[in-house]
């Protein structure tokens, strides 16, 4: 078989289909000599997938083709390339490309290039990338929660509370408490209390019960908010845990805007409300050896790649049933490779 | 005369007389021995106060005695207290009380203990305060704007950008300035530019104008938002000319909430919303000691206290035309001690 001209990716045709996915052929960007192209073996499913498909980060028209958090192998590699030789073992996050030009990539903020290329929409059975921009070496879903933890200093003396223990609270879970900080879950779902535990909470706070809040007042440096319903959640509440100057960190973005805030609840305690986007190079390598070091792995269920796979994921994570993260495999058989 | 049992203040009936002054006596607080009465001499007129008295930050029921900014001499001193002498000059800020035993207070943060008593309710000419707190010694415009830069780490390297040159904004621009950042105006009047230049802003940016933020995208490392117009502001637009992690940070409360705004505005550069409340008594001396050394001090225009000199301060701050602050004078007279 002669290289492809096209890719193939499980695509959806709609947020009114989100969860009926098809095989289709995709066209690639045109080669050039910055970009590599690598065969999938894995994929994690993310939240912001099925934010996604199902439109509620906004309309689309299919077919689309969602994944980024992809572990595979360069199978050609552009001459402009330096990190990366054919056959090399890669991974592929959120950001496929930034400018590397511009005052943010010069200073370590390539994350937030104006320019950046995200992954979403670009992601069939074969990935092209464009590799002169930063190929994420790191899962997303780590660095998502790694790098807004490290930016705000934390480690030992620092309290930190994560909030929402799913696909990447139970990351942020391990690496708030392996950076030597004293870590807190704050869940509606008591039935993950013992998970948290696992994780490195060293208690866990659950927030449907009434007036949670109130022994927690001035208490957490940071709150590191992975839930995707801060649209729903009284944000004064969680802010009066704050100390003066914490942050209450979003990570998971909701489908609709934050409710409505009095300007007064910052003024009580000096509260931030803030949010961030991936990490750079430099964090996903000192991820990567704390991962290492610490023995960090993400808890993951395995499904098949094929359209009832694609579609118990969606769903799956759509319905928060999930412990706690997904990883589609068998993208060799699915292609005809074996 | 004896000393008096009731103190006398000029006062409101209600949000929807809230320019209607007349003068009232008052019933302070038992003296006790950690007590102190001080004469007013002269008193600031702040936004707060005009916010108060409109019932824009909640309903009340008069006769109620505003005005926070107050320069006079003790004139009781219970037994307890030690920092102040009788016939001392003091100066009293938005806070005349903190418990100074919570965790707040014993770490610096006393403007944020949870027991706090703040001082409108409770300023006739004569006013009690209970000075085991800090007695704030300096102005609160003063501290409001000049404490947040300081805990943000504002000097020399960083670039601030002050919004809304006002009572508060144009003492922001002269500590910015003096700290030795390079400081910049926001504000939609132009008819303020040549004021904000001699203030120390090095450029002044006009709101009013189409697309003025594009070309400021993240270049603030702190936007210092003086204005109380919050509520109409497009947020989105602002955070957008801060550097990755900057601070959008409000000391002006509007009366409305803050507008909608979708999470995904802080992920773009990892922008932080926040506020502050006053500072702490060690930020309040520093301050001292830097406007000394400097020459920095607020631009007033004084008006007699009376019936009519309230009316018309509440009025033309409401009406943003006054530059840049009130100090309310004539109290001897006023009061009939002259």
């Amino acid at each position: 078989m002669g290289y492809p001209d096209t890719f193939e990716g499980f695509c959806v045709d709609s947020p009114q289909s989100w969860n009926k996915f098809h095989k289709a052929e995709l066209i690639p960007k045109p080669f050039d000599d910055s970009d590599i192209d690598v065969q999938i073996e894995c994929c994690g499913v993310c939240g912001s997938d099925v934010h996604t498909v199902t439109g509620g980060w906004g309309d689309f028209e299919g077919p689309l083709c969602v994944g980024h958090e992809v572990v595979g192998r360069a199978v050609r590699v552009g001459k402009n390339v330096k990190l990366v030789k054919n056959g090399d073992g890669v991974d592929v996050g959120a950001q496929v490309w930034s400018c590397l030009k511009c005052e943010l990539c010069k200073n370590k903020n390539e994350n937030y290039c104006p320019y950046l290329i995200l992954t979403t929409l670009s992601t069939p059975m074969v990935e092209r990338l464009t590799a002169v921009g930063p190929i994420t070496s790191a899962r997303t879903t780590g660095i998502t929660t790694y790098s807004p933890l490290v930016r705000a200093g934390i480690g030992s003396g620092k309290t930190v509370a994560v909030l929402g223990i799913g696909g990447l609270g139970h990351l942020g879970l391990q690496w708030a408490s392996a950076l030597g900080a004293e870590t807190y879950a704050l869940t509606h779902s008591p039935g993950k209390a013992a998970d948290a535990k696992k994780l490195g909470a060293k208690e866990v706070i659950v927030t449907s019960e009434k007036n949670w809040a109130e022994p927690w007042a001035f208490r957490f440096d940071f709150i590191l908010n992975c839930a995707d319903t801060t649209d729903s959640l009284d944000i004064k509440t969680y802010l009066s845990t704050l100390k003066v100057g914490g942050q209450f960190h979003m990570v998971g973005i909701p489908n609709k805007p934050l409710p409505e805030m009095a300007a007064m609840i910052f003024t009580t305690n000096a509260a931030k409300l803030t949010g961030s986007h991936l990490g750079n190079r430099q964090e996903m390598e000192a991820m990567l050896k704390l991962a290492a070091d610490k023995g960090i792995a993400p808890m993951v269920e395995t499904l098949d790649i094929s359209e009832a796979g694609c579609k118990e994921a969606v769903e799956r994570v759509e319905e928060n049933k999930v412990r706690y993260h997904f990883t589609l495999t068998g993208f060799e058989k699915a292609s005809g490779r074996k």
